[in-house]
């Protein structure tokens, strides 16, 4: 081979396309697939994944790596090398009967979990989660590098360069100021009131102007609905999709701002090069990050709410809300819930802390599947001052597990810790950004996110990209000052 | 291996889920991508088509047909290992440098055809289609098997066991009745004005009404909007779609029951072996009937007129069409035309024969890209009694060379000639056919086409199919019988 390197980001270019048709064909399942299509694609999925699992496990893509391992390379040339030789690493170190255990597991678990909701029922998820949770430990066993432990290794997938050690230590610093603001907060909420009807089709076009608004590109997107809100692909077709609750205004219009968020990192990445793996995102926390300061930041700043309203009132009458601070209340009601996806700022990252210790002690060997849902009620109970009244609303709330997706919880919270800190950056950054804020004018923090986040995609590993991007290392600091500060000040304590 | 069946099999269902997933990126390119996705999807799709042909062509599977050749199998299995190893044989026989060569010439083809419809010249056309007829040979002289002709080896991609020297002659004889039937006919039009307006959305609910009450099932299906209508999919997800034209109600009518025809063909495919070979459909030609049938025998007959003429008033106003006589006349109008695409059923088939014949004289080497245009307009005016008046008009017309797709025109014709043969066979087992139809009640023409060509999917070669299914050979009579009295009995002749 007179050129390893063309011939290893050629390969991985065309596993790149690949994984676009996989992400495609997702989107297409849960937009617009004919109901009796299902068993079909299951099996056109599970092709298309295990094609792209053997192209990265190709033992040519060894016999480059090995050609390449002296050789010193420029900027993007050596990341995709280090980027491509981590997922051959990963895509060859499990077993191929493991590998296909898993997937079984991952479709069963899937099915043993909606039956086990529509009962009510742990016990009857129980035999399919602890098989899953067995293979996990396996696969992790596989996938730990030395010194890593298991639930480190699976961290690892979904945020590069994270430890347990250091991450879950950091986020355990919120429990305790968060569960003290939430006590101070959930008695006093300021007047808010929305007042429908709130149509659905009103919904999707005050949505779509927002995300107009925020920069997104219909060109290289669209807006569809699904049950559960997400964002697929990248560069040139990036699509976003939304629910309707027409008693809810906000569910739709935040779900849509939001996915916008991921929208516009995942459409802003390097065009020329959006095949190649260091063109990718960085990680799971780092797109969150992108999502949560749009969403929230961004979107539940008193300055949205002084843009938005007007609009609100267009769209659904005036009527509907009584004035700016009204909307800016409505926005960002504390209310002490059972459901994560439902989660005010106040109270979401407590139910990320309750998940990522459980799975992190379910992962290393300290919790057993039998014990997990009274370990749940009573961290539950201690962390939000309230019973979980059922199953459905307590352990058997979140798909992840029943996938087979443990560590993936954490980056979440760190999303919104980055996001905080990104937004620090910014307000630096742009002085004037909410009376930007307040016209309408989004461009100069949308093109400052560019610049800092977006454009340089999955160039160096996410801590590194975020501390830079930030000015300061991760910590909870930014975090809690934000929420502190924008929630007492809303409940005027 | 212990059971090499079992190996072959599963290998070649997982081949067939990733050609059902190369289907749906298409669908989705024609009908939902974002306009700057365009890029990256043709490198998903080429991605895909990659990973298809290096299944097909896997040392695998060579090993694996080995192992069974002296193997005696029942039914399905044994024609499930004939189809794979016909397809293992074209996967391996093309060598991957020319396999490349030809993709990327079909992508130039398309870009330079395109061009060239633009300009409106000819000589645009000519380098690219003048390599895209180079490689086309030698990819032919690698498929031929002995004794066969290069075009009989493309010929076959698309109709497995035709022999161009029995079809074309075959075809052949179509000229001199349809032309003496066209110059008869052209200057005695009936009545049968159609009036608008024929608003879009009134256009497409009209259609999903007839493709309902043709038995397309719309939980294995949907109708869509493109430019060119076109049926994707097998088994449980099988997509039509179809255009409108706002002066003209019948395009977006007879596309969606022509797709239909594919539509049914598809759904009736055995869902419970939808991915091996033998489940599949038979060849071009037998699908063409099955649209052919149900747009032209059916949909075009008196029968139809009556049924549908209720449905059109109710739909464009009493003013829209006199009577359901005026109606069938309108459905039936004879019209000497230039496109192939819009040619009514007495000329169609002149259109093929034109191509059929030029082709496989580019292909067999008897006429060369800088003299086809001449050939082209000389043909077209002896055939059709016109001239051709711009490039455009004629031979820039059809896409499909430009794509490479030579051998693919005669399976339109053989496609016609299997429909008036299966309607003969039809109207044989019933006859109160033409009564059912006017009541609207098409069940039992379904039900007929389901038994003696549907369940049958590609269980034997499509002559020998086509042969049981009409209860005689292949031959022209039908088609000629049919259109000969359908269309003087209209005249009045």
């Amino acid at each position: 081979m007179t050129n390893a390197y063309e011939a290893l980001i050629e390969h991985a270019k065309q596993t790149a396309a690949l994984e676009q048709a996989s992400q495609v064909l997702h989107w297409d399942q849960m937009t617009q697939m004919p109901e009796r299509g299902a068993a079909q694609r299951a099996a056109s999925a599970s092709a298309l994944e295990a094609a792209i699992h053997n192209r990265k496990a190709d033992p040519r893509v060894s016999e480059w790596l090995d050609l390449l391992a002296d050789r010193s390379l420029a900027a993007p040339a050596a990341r995709n090398v280090a980027l491509i030789r981590r997922e051959h690493a990963r895509a060859t170190r499990v077993p191929e009967a493991l590998a296909a255990a898993i997937a079984t597991a991952s479709s069963e678990g899937y099915t043993a979990w909606t039956a086990a909701r529509e009962s009510g029922a742990f016990a009857d998820f129980v035999p399919a989660l602890s098989h899953m949770v067995s293979l996990t430990r396996e696969q992790a066993d596989h996938l730990a590098d030395d010194g890593q432990s298991r639930y480190d290794a699976l961290l690892a997938l979904y945020e590069p360069g994270a430890k347990a050690d250091i991450l879950l230590p950091l986020l355990e610093t919120l429990r305790e100021p968060l569960s003290l603001l939430r006590e101070e907060l959930v008695d006093s909420p300021p007047p808010g009131q929305l007042t429908g009807p709130f149509p659905a089709e009103d919904q999707i076009a005050l949505s779509r102007e927002v995300a107009l608004a925020l920069g997104y590109d219909m060109t290289s997107g669209r807006l569809d609905l699904t049950v559960h809100p997400f964002c697929s692909g990248v560069g040139g077709d990036v699509r976003i999709t939304t629910r309707v609750q027409e008693d809810n205004p906000l569910d739709c219009l935040y779900s849509v701002i939001h996915e916008t968020g991921h929208a516009l990192y995942a459409q802003n990445a390097p065009l020329d090069r959006i095949m190649e793996p260091s063109a990718q995102y960085a990680s799971m926390g780092v797109h969150e990050s992108q999502s949560r300061l749009l969403e929230n930041q961004i979107g539940r700043s008193r300055a949205f709410a002084e843009w938005i309203f007007p609009r609100f009132i267009e769209t659904y009458g005036t009527g509907s809300v009584a004035s700016p601070e009204a909307l800016y209340a409505a926005l960002n009601r504390v209310e002490t819930g059972f459901i994560r996806t439902e989660a005010d700022e106040v109270h979401y990252n407590l139910h990320i802390l309750l998940r990522a210790g459980l799975e992190r002690d379910l992962i290393d060997g300290q919790l057993e599947v039998d014990a997990l849902e009274d370990a749940w009620n009573t961290q539950f109970a201690a962390d939000f001052g309230k019973t979980v009244p059922d199953a459905v609303s307590g352990v058997l709330q979140d798909v992840h597990w029943s996938q087979g997706a443990f560590g993936y919880f954490p980056t979440y919270s760190l999303g919104n810790l980055y996001a905080a800190g990104l937004a620090e950056a910014m307000r630096g950054a742009l002085p004037d950004m909410d009376a930007q804020i307040a016209t309408g004018d989004f461009a100069p923090i949308v093109d400052w996110l560019r610049q800092n986040v977006h454009a340089h995609a999955n160039a160096e590993d996410p801590e590194q990209l975020m501390t830079r991007a930030m000015g300061q290392p991760l910590s909870t600091a930014p975090f809690l000052s934000y929420v502190t500060t924008k929630f007492r000040d809303l409940h005027n304590l």
